[in-house]
């Protein structure tokens, strides 16, 4: 188990950093603008940023399964670049958002690209691994004879 | 790792694909009923829409907690069907809350009652494997030579 | 794969159930404070016990990542201690927001240091794999030569 998921472990960890530090700017934003527990409205700067953060929190488990799923059923190296990949994007998204929500699509749409390709990974390499398991069909060793 | 899970990998992966059509339902109803982000209220179609979302959110992480556990302790092919069916009663859900606020118990209540199943097998499950690891005692085999 | 990790497996569905019963907590201050769904406001009692809740929902798969990771690679009974200690942590939190905003900082402070040291041993048992793996740089067996 250890070995061959280290690195998807690695992007989870570094992007389970990310969500707290999104959660530790929504505070610090909180103190800024003034804006007391438990209210989340009031000033507009806060609601941008408290937004941001909450969009990646909805999308995390999301982008968690995707991401596993890619890694252990089709190709972990290339699973966990595009895992480093949505980091990115989604610092970019929260980053825009904070300053403007027109600024917000540019990484929003990214993260999106790259959690549909690593959907896309995952599902291919979950039929790979059906067909194989429960009906004795070879996908992955007959496309491998002619590469 | 890879084949005695595969089942469980579908349905998480349907799953997400789930949360993510949620996420876009509550994007087109924004501009349907023309809430500017990053305001989340003012019109109560985009309330009730968002809120729908925001339960399923709140509930996705324990739902798949629940059903890796029920699914890698009890049994994969039995909790992989509750996983089906938590996401039809989400399915449910989301759309009779979309229509009105009466609408959305029938779904939520069926929703609960998959997740209480699923997290009562992968209880039992897990504490058949506690007690075979750490207390040597063998409740599964005994209970095996009664059926 | 089921016995190695069901101390984690159960720290995990006890995390869920507490998660379960935050939102039936949510639930029951909106019938008692008379708050109708979709609302989220008009109740300050109401709008703290739910800021509680959303904070747990926005940190728990933060947390589970963590735990997971460093019950995987660092140990997995000291994992679950720390996990146990998160999920008491959160209780307090969850109970002290309840009350008043000002009682939630104790539980909150504590949850986050349960979370930053589940993160280092992580971090810490992840790097000793990857330069194993990756590297063939044998960390832990040189310190152990020491221990």
């Amino acid at each position: 188990m250890a070995g061959d998921a280290v690195l998807l472990a690695a992007v989870s960890l570094l992007s389970a950093c990310q969500q707290s530090y999104f959660a530790f700017r929504v505070g610090r934003t909180r103190l800024k603008c003034k804006v007391m527990p438990p209210a989340v409205t009031g000033s507009l700067e806060f609601e941008r940023v408290f937004r941001a953060q909450q969009n990646c929190v909805e999308f995390y488990p999301v982008f968690l399964i995707a991401l596993w799923m890619a890694g252990w059923y089709f190709n972990q190296v290339f699973a966990s670049c595009l895992g480093l990949a949505y980091i990115y994007s989604r610092h970019k998204y929260f980053w825009g958002y904070s300053e403007a929500a027109e600024k917000r699509m540019g990484g929003f749409l990214s993260s999106l690209g790259i959690l549909a390709l690593l959907t896309v990974l995952g599902a291919l390499g979950i039929a790979n691994v059906f067909l194989d398991e429960y009906l004795d069909v070879h996908v992955g060793k007959k496309l491998g004879r002619y590469f």
